[in-house]
């Protein structure tokens, strides 16, 4: 608790400089520090002094106590703001708050300096009135949100009191807003006369000190500047990053430093294009951003329509219901995608996010009318081949198309990213199984694969049709034939991925495919697929019904699938090895295979699989050239967590896959959730998304003791996280406080996971 | 470890009674305990003596090293089968195991007495030969399943050595294997002659020392009757049971022995129809049993035709792909159920085993041409018409009519559950929501209702539509409309149930469809609804598109939908008030109403929907008039586990619902299950399945944590069971080990509960 009598005191005399204690110092807050900074370090300052709530209230307090100890200091203290020899200033109130709250009140100005000592603590007089009025704009605005900390906190609030600048008032940016190099720069629509010299040191001063652009407001007389005000301003990621990397070049600031203070939040505007703030309209409709960036194009809504505008060399927005396997093609044509059904982990969005294009899910309003060629979205109806512009940040879709900017990355990124490198010692790895997404990973930073999705391989016609086969397989014979047919492909997809990741780890997860995302649905694709199988559309019909599940997502998949069609299991490893092979024939480095068993609940699973692997490849020539396999398990389900220890045992690492993880440990089906997760947010039943930002007291102690009961048994055991949630802020904070050895998320969010690695290891 | 030496003795010497060491009596096994038991109380048994594997090997052993010491002892030991003064007699060699083994070798008679010492221990000659024979014996037939410590006991296996009995041999049951009354009872074909007086004080040595039902075997020579050996028979429960109060009675056993010898898997077999041993043919079919019983009937394939069947006074078995809410006027007009998809729980499993009707479900094989009025299983074709029979425990169906034995219940069974009563003090309660469940469970002494599935109580036409008006609603004023209709029923259910019920408490479930179960699906269904909601096709079809599901299991339901639709809940809210009014307006005893919210992962959902129901109904009149409530949650979702410390501080009770979260701890859906479970039980990959049994080491743990953590919150926290696996025997003997106040289970379990948890809490 600081004397009361301290809580009044001159952030700039108007002689001299400053001295403030140690307690002093700590009541500081927003533009007070600037002010503090620049007139402690001997620049031209508006005298200006500052006092709390505590110290104004008391001395109101006072005014019927009849004592009048504080009063003297108030009255000395304002007297600071005099120069001496001359008589007081007109005076000017302003609120100094820590970070930017709306309906905090703006400078009051030509305030008359108080005729008498009672004026000055006078709450009917306008210093008294002004200073009344800027802690209840704090009070109106804070009161509601206030934690148990900012309430201890009220009381320090501070208000400041300037004398008013003589001279002409100038305001300008510290930085530009855009190319982030040092100003002063002009504010938008002004031009900036010459300035006095000082104010080249004022800049660098305000910038060194807040670490921040900052909009400045310096009065200038002849050829003095006078510092008056700062504040923050809200600019591009792009331009803080390059601000942060000169502060380094300038010696401003460590490596470490533009690390820690860099927002990885703001990471993803550098990486995809996105909407420009200026020329934004109200959405026409909005679902839920399912993979990040912004795109416009001609609306089509079928995948044909967006190859054949494609092939115009035109941009398209491809809008559906829903996007399967089979429309993969015209997925690559398009730019970007709507759909009406589906979430986070549908085939569209997952697609989405493997490609870097943006994607809004889960549009319950549309309707769609194919052979009118119009959809209707609420009242609008928007007919093929107008222009929209989709946001799959924000899940917004707009009619026309909107300006975009273009990501504009530099040097300044890499430098960046490399600095947090060296503060992290978690590894990160990618989600990809394309060569495409490998190198974009791979030029993000990527340290290797942590999830290769081997089903995700056949996302095209002809391997869709190869994999539809094996599927609908209904017996042995059957199936070996279209085994056979995969074989050459998933060999060859492999030989190109571990190439492409020279020596750095690869996991490949087994075969997974939740059945209804690869199986034909629609009339037409039942009619295709019957043709291309050879099948009668009857047949075809019945062989569905038999596999048509109530609940895929709990159903015959995974670790289940290789159990109960053991010749798939020896089709993936057979290729696995060939791959391996062909990719050691053309590179000299060693290939470094991880083989994943997922959605496992047992031990006994593990081993049993792991016993095949180990009979199928154990014996590979390639392991005598230097190749490595290394077998584990993919930790999606409870009792995966619970029985970790047992299953340990039986492999060389375990993964997590928190989305499942978390469908199953809260009973949510991540496709269904938009229907009521909405309300939920609106009632505030969940503090988070918990398919955004990974659930701590619930999956996170599942994970917290799946990592203990793991390392209990094998302490090396190498333990991951590969689920959506290992691209997210948060979430990363969290698992860098586990034990772990790798994360592992899209190509995209490889930046994010560094930098945010890199920032909770330089705090944990 | 036992001397040598004492490990060949005189179970019933020629002369005197038995002197057996303490040492001795533990290595008595199988039917040397009754010979044993005879010959010591003073009755005539043949003379016999054992020897133990050990020293059978020793003697072997002993005669390559010079040494004759054991030989000695076993010629001692032999010579006691010689009455003094007869010469030796002939011999006859029989295994002695502890419980029936295949394979065992039967007995040896007619072996010739030793003609010297080294001939009594030569493995060549007669008895020799015999002995090792029998040894070798257990050897293959035991070693295969041995335990660990059953390869300690393998040296202290006996073999016994019997002077062959003079006179006639007469064999017969020590009681009647249908009604349990002690006999004699000749053995089946065969008719018994008078027998000497002494018989009689065997028979109940016997029963008395084994508690078993026992083929004996004597021989008869004038008035004597020796006893020469005795086994074990399998007989009905009835007659165990029967047996078991008739030892109480006679003062053998205390009812504690009787309730604790009690074997609960024979229970359904008192409760349910079953097929006669008898005649039991090849199944043409097996698939999943999901409700017990057996049943005959003619076939129909539609709900229509069952009803017509009925009508005409026939039985039928309907047989269907699977079955929904529109079908369950025809299901009460069916006599059992079979489906070709869905699991333990169907909609099919779920209402027969309410209604107490066998149902096998899962059966693949089956196609149905209801056009045809015909079936196909496999290559078996079955027309409309024909007669099959169904056994719901085991899964099979057969072709014709078999035979059926019908409950015989009589007053033994209640006299046994009495007893068991006494020592149990985990209550039992029932899973009911119509009158006659709930009669059906009190009049097996369910102690209260520990699941109302509120959402069953619609399970019949006209119901169902004013449910699928409220699903369908698309708006608040058509809910409102919707709800409006509902309240009546709901109210008049409620006010029933209760009035049943008494004041013994009654748990009600918030409404929680699976909206896939209540939406009709078939063209034909689809039609009906639109007509009766006074809806166009197109717009019920585009209306159930919105609704659809991917993962029903875990999407929009539970506690979902009403803090979605609070109208929902504020509907219901009023329905069980105005319930608890009628009932108490109907009889003197106030209700006891417990209010439970399904589905929740966190405390903050529980307290907003306990808060709204406080708000409805906290100060109804009824509660001023002795009517109680509490509010609890159901624990389902592995996240509701590990929240529970929270959870409890909302809540009065917790109860689990097993099967969800055995579901989303294992990430399997129950419905999906048969495609892999199979395998995995083939391949002995899981040790049970854990739909049956609980899962002890994940499920269960989740389970035991969730208590623990509740307890600790709130000591007197009420804990309940109440999912399928609260009447299965194993799964009942974990319960019983954790702090719970009571498992709540379908009807016909009420009496295995009680039986299983007061053998379990007896032992813990």
């Amino acid at each position: 608790m600081v004397a009361l009598s301290h809580q009044m005191f001159a952030i700039a005399p108007a002689q001299g400089r400053p001295s403030l204690s140690r307690a002093q110092l700590r009541l500081l807050a927003g533009k007070a520090n600037w002010l503090y900074a620049a007139a402690s370090a001997g620049l031209d300052v508006v005298p200006t002094i500052a006092i709390t709530r505590t110290a104004w209230e008391a001395l109101l307090a006072e005014r019927t106590s009849g004592d009048d100890a504080l009063r003297k200091v108030w009255v000395t203290t304002l007297f600071r703001l005099v120069r001496p020899g001359s008589r007081p200033p007109e005076l000017v109130v302003r609120t100094s708050a820590p970070r930017h709250i709306a309906g905090l009140q703006t400078a009051r100005t030509g305030i008359s300096a108080p005729a008498n000592e009672f004026d000055a603590v006078d709450p009917e007089r306008a210093l008294g009135r002004a200073i009344a009025a800027a802690f209840a704009s704090y009070n109106s605005s804070m009161s509601e949100w206030m934690s148990e900390d900012e309430q201890d906190d009220y009381g320090r609030q501070i208000v400041i009191v300037q004398a008013t600048a003589e001279g002409r008032l100038q305001r300008f940016y510290t930085r530009n807003t855009a190319s982030g190099r040092l100003g002063p720069v002009a504010m938008p629509g002004d031009v900036l006369p010459p300035l006095p010299a000082a104010t080249k040191k004022l800049i660098e001063l305000i910038d060194a000190a807040s670490g921040q652009h900052m909009a400045c407001t310096i009065s200038i007389e002849g050829a003095v500047a006078r510092f008056v005000s700062a504040r923050p301003v809200q600019v591009s990621a792009g331009a803080q990053l390059e601000a942060a990397v000169q502060r380094v070049d300038a010696g401003v600031w460590a490596p470490a430093d533009a690390v820690r203070r860099f927002n990885p939040a703001q990471l993803p505007q550098l990486l995809h294009p996105r909407l420009t703030d200026e020329d934004r309209r109200t959405p026409i409709a909005t679902g839920l951003g399912v993979s990040p960036g912004a795109a416009s194009g001609e609306i089509v809504f079928t995948p044909d329509d967006a190859a054949r505008c494609r092939a115009r060399g035109r941009h398209c927005i491809l809008v559906v219901m829903e996007t399967g396997p089979g429309d993969i093609e015209g997925m690559q044509a398009a730019t970007g995608f709507v759909t009406a059904r589906g979430g986070m982990t549908s085939h569209a969005a997952v697609v989405a996010r493997i490609t870097g294009k943006p994607c809004v899910a889960g549009l319950r309003a549309l309707q769609i009318d194919i052979e009118n060629g119009e959809c209707r979205i609420g009242d609008t109806v928007i007919t093929a081949g107008q222009r929209i512009t989709i946001d799959g940040s924000e899940g917004t879709l707009y009619l026309g198309a909107l300006p975009l900017s273009r990501p504009h990355i530099g040097g300044a990124l890499s430098r960046l990213l490399d600095w947090a490198d060296d503060t992290r010692s978690v590894a990160v790895r990618t989600n990809a199984e394309t060569v495409d997404a490998a190198r974009t990973a791979l030029s993000f930073g990527a340290e290797g694969i942590g999830l290769a999705r081997s089903e995700h391989m056949f996302f095209s016609g002809e391997r869709m049709r190869a994999l539809r086969r094996l599927i609908l397989s209904e017996n042995e014979h059957d199936r070996a034939t279209a085994l056979e047919g995969l074989v050459d492909y998933q060999a060859a997809d492999y030989a190109e991925l571990f190439q492409t990741m020279q020596n750095k780890p690869v996991t490949v997860r087994l075969f997974d495919p939740p059945l209804h995302e690869f199986l034909p649905r629609s009339d037409d694709d039942i009619e295709d697929t019957a043709a291309a199988l050879g099948l009668s559309l009857r047949a075809l019909r019945a062989r569905l019904r038999r596999l048509d599940e109530v609940n895929p997502m709990l159903g015959h998949r995974g670790v289940r699938l290789v159990i109960t069609y053991p010749e798939i299991l020896a089709m993936q490893v057979r290729a696995l090895i060939a791959g391996v092979e062909t990719a050691m024939d053309n590179q000299d480095l060693p290939v470094n295979l991880e083989i994943m068993i997922p959605f496992v609940t047992s031990a006994r699973e593990v081993a049993w699989v792991r016993s095949r692997i180990m009979d199928l490849a154990g014996n590979a020539e390639v392991f005598r050239r230097g190749a490595t396999l290394s077998i584990g398990a993919m930790i999606e389900l409870p009792r995966a967590c619970l029985r970790a220890g047992d299953i340990a045992r039986e492999v060389d690492f375990i993964s997590f896959g928190t989305n499942d993880l978390t469908q199953t440990t809260y009973g949510i089906s991540r496709d269904d959730a938009p229907a009521f997760l909405a309300t939920y947010h609106r009632r505030a039943l969940y503090d988070v998304d918990p398919f955004v930002t990974i659930d701590q007291r619930g999956v996170g102690e599942l994970i917290r003791t799946a990592i203990e009961r793991g390392r209990a048994v094998k302490p090396d055991l190498k333990v991951g996280i590969c689920g959506e949630h290992a691209g997210e802020t948060n979430s990363l904070r969290f698992f860098s406080g586990l034990d772990i050895d790798y994360v592992s998320c899209s190509p995209y969010r490889v930046p994010v996971a560094r930098m945010v690695l890199a920032q909770s290891e330089g705090t944990n």
